[in-house]
């Protein structure tokens, strides 16, 4: 902004009406011109930091599933208002395409009214979800037979406030003021279109504060996220993406709010705590040896006959012989703010992406559901399934493929 | 932990007691033990991480206020409980002081339950504050005169559970997961001499998300921190460090949790953002020119002879021409979680040192009441002022030299 701007400012704004008036006196309709001209990109001249990296945010898929898991993402579960219909869902979803677009690559968006935040991308992802009632309103006919409510568990204690809903938005990145500042661009969007039901906020390890591809540890102190299909694998491409109509290139996202009791936890052993797993605490590895990505030998067992990895473990009731029962897991460690010194409001935002969750994640959670170790210490208390639809090209928008 | 020891594991473990009898059949007194053998220190082998870095916790000052700010911050505010005395507090304080001296270095606490997440120091500092009450219990003479709440001020709508609180502890690294888990380390060691009053989680930019030494922006995209007195100089030393008996080489710490209205803030343009602060929200220079770290010209009018600066802007109603009122800024943003997509629910946990909060951040924040054209989008909704202590040397504690 050049200095003979600065002196002019006055012309434009009464100071009675700033002084006496307040907000309603300063007027307002500048503002978007003025914020997108001042956005700059970070400039080529300065040291490389983590914040100017990028994701790309076209392409066959949508970023923020196979992307390296960053170090916060919060995610946002939307009822739609009552009178939006399908022209109303394109609507919205090419003014979030749109923003979505130019904020992942560190450039404000449309409307943005703070661009100077928008400039720190740190590898921002936004990913759109769709659930039932999305698809509905777009198509009755398009909804997949798994887009519901998972059924209902034994262990299951579900708040109706930390579940469902029509609309997700995902935003994650390396910096959490990259990602406050997107999410409320985006929650302008959204605005006339849908109410917010619930925000769930996430965090991993800081980026660059561990060696680049650990296992992350959650609450309880696990590495978490061992065995898992890994991004650029055929094994991952076909446990992840759909190939269903218009989902293909596509996912399903289940999201599982489950509290983890510290309390609790706390007063196992180091031995308890890795036998309700089968794994050790230290380094991951199965109780049967070797390193953290080596196989448990699950028929061990041990001078007297018992198991080494127990019945009731964790890992042994996660797995099956069954090759379409694989998830691909991208979990986040959550924490509330807590009323107590003594009880935590802690756990894990569980998201786990695969093609068709009835066939995948469902009978994974029926049998975790009957006997896993774990769940002593677990409690969903928050369950959403969305339809992820296909990344689009440059031109297009998420959600083309359903609404156009 | 050796495969010897894994097949053993099932000798200490009923496998009844462990389905039948939930978490009581599993034991629990081997797990400090455990936990404390395994710990080890990132090993000098790995590549450089910034989760390594470590700021020293012994000192003649707490570590914490010239600390460079870390990514993230929390602040808890606790109650003692009616029973504690100054043997109590001294016990406390030097329990809280050993897990502090050992996190902050990258080690599990004594009773650590989950060594490995201490294994990432990423900057960790603990630094503790005496409420008015803690000081009365410890010593009714040695109450500082500005040790009590602040004046009611006129903007104020302060919640009693977000304001004062007996003793304070304000958790700040890099990481996440670290503040995540050096706090409820703490916590345990408070819990049965306090309980939890209020918890505030605060944020910056992420570690090298930006070059090193750029001042923080706010959530309203503001540079907030450019005049600051600034570590290692004479004048910093003068404004935070006490010279009174046993606060010598500690200072006071004033707390406000002051609400962001982000939606009134998106109704005001650019120049009147830029009019309430006095300063350009691109480069947050003076709105007199130049760059941001030149002087403000606050005799400068324009063309109709009203000032550049106006009278109600930020920085001229905050600065004063008597040198005892000078403040240290270390605020960090705040979101809590919205419940609708148009009211946030975000501001700043603003926290400033100094020596003497009567002489020095009093007569500040009563300008700042009478006029400011910021306090139409700002609400203090929290307010707490503690006491810090010096820090210590090895073998000492905090706190020694009022409760020894
Ligand atoms: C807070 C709750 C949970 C915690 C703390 C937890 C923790 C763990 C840990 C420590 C492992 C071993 C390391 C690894 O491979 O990642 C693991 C494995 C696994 N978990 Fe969970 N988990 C939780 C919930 C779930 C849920 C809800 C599901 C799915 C319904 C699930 C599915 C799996 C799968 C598929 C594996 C890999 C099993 C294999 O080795 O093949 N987990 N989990
Ligand atoms: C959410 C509330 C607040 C916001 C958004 C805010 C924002 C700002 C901004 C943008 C500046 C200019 C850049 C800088 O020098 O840092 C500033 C300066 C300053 N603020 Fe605030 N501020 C807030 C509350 C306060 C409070 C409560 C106090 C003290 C009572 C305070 C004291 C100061 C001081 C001393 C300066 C430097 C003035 C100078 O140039 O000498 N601020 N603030």
């Amino acid at each position: 902004m050049k200095n003979n701007e600065l002196t002019d400012q006055p012309r434009n704004l009464s100071r009675r009406g700033l002084l006496l008036g307040g907000a309603a006196g300063l007027g307002a309709a500048a503002a978007i011109g003025i914020d997108r001209a001042v956005s700059t990109s970070p400039s080529s001249t300065q040291p490389a930091t983590h914040g100017e990296q990028t994701e790309p945010f076209y392409g066959t898929h949508q970023a923020g599933i196979a992307t390296a898991p960053q170090a916060h993402a919060t995610f946002y579960g939307f009822d739609l208002l009552d009178d939006v219909d399908r022209e109303g869902l394109r609507r919205m979803m090419r003014l979030l395409t749109d923003d979505g677009a130019r904020l992942t690559q560190g450039r404000a968006a449309l409307a943005d009214s703070e661009p100077e935040l928008a400039e720190v991308p740190a590898r921002l992802t936004i990913t759109f979800g769709f659930g039932p009632e999305f698809v509905r309103r777009a198509d009755p006919s398009a909804v997949p037979p798994w887009l519901k409510p998972l059924p209902e568990f034994t262990i299951d204690r579900l708040q109706p406030s930390w579940s469902d809903g029509d609309f997700l938005i995902q935003v994650a990145a390396d910096d959490p003021l990259t990602v406050s500042h997107a999410s409320r661009m985006l929650l302008k969007d959204v605005r006339t279109f849908a109410s917010l039901r619930w925000t769930q906020k996430g965090f991993r390890r800081a980026h660059g504060s561990e060696k680049v591809g650990l296992t992350m540890r959650n609450l309880f102190g696990q590495l978490d996220g061992t065995v898992n299909p890994a991004p650029g694998t055929e094994e991952f491409d076909r446990v992840v993406w759909s190939q269903d109509g218009w989902l293909t290139g596509g996912t399903g996202l289940v999201i599982r709010r489950i509290d983890m009791d510290l309390e609790g936890w706390d007063e196992i052993d180091r031995p308890g705590r890795e036998q309700s797993v089968g794994r050790t605490m230290g380094t991951g590895a199965p109780l049967t040896g070797g390193a953290e990505l080596d196989e448990p030998d699950f028929e061990a067992v041990n001078e007297f006959g018992f198991p080494i990895i127990a019945d009731y473990a964790h890992v042994r009731r996660a797995r099956s012989d069954n090759p379409d029962e694989v998830i691909f897991r991208r979990a986040y460690n959550y924490e509330g703010e807590q009323d107590t010194a003594t009880a935590s409001n802690a756990g894990q935002v569980f998201a786990a992406f695969q093609a068709d969750v009835d066939k995948q994640f469902v009978p994974i959670q029926q049998r975790l559901d009957e006997l896993d170790m774990l769940n002593l210490w677990t409690t969903p208390v928050g369950s959403s399934v969305f339809a992820i639809p296909p990344g689009c090209s440059e031109g297009g928008y998420i959600g083309e493929t359903l609404l156009d």
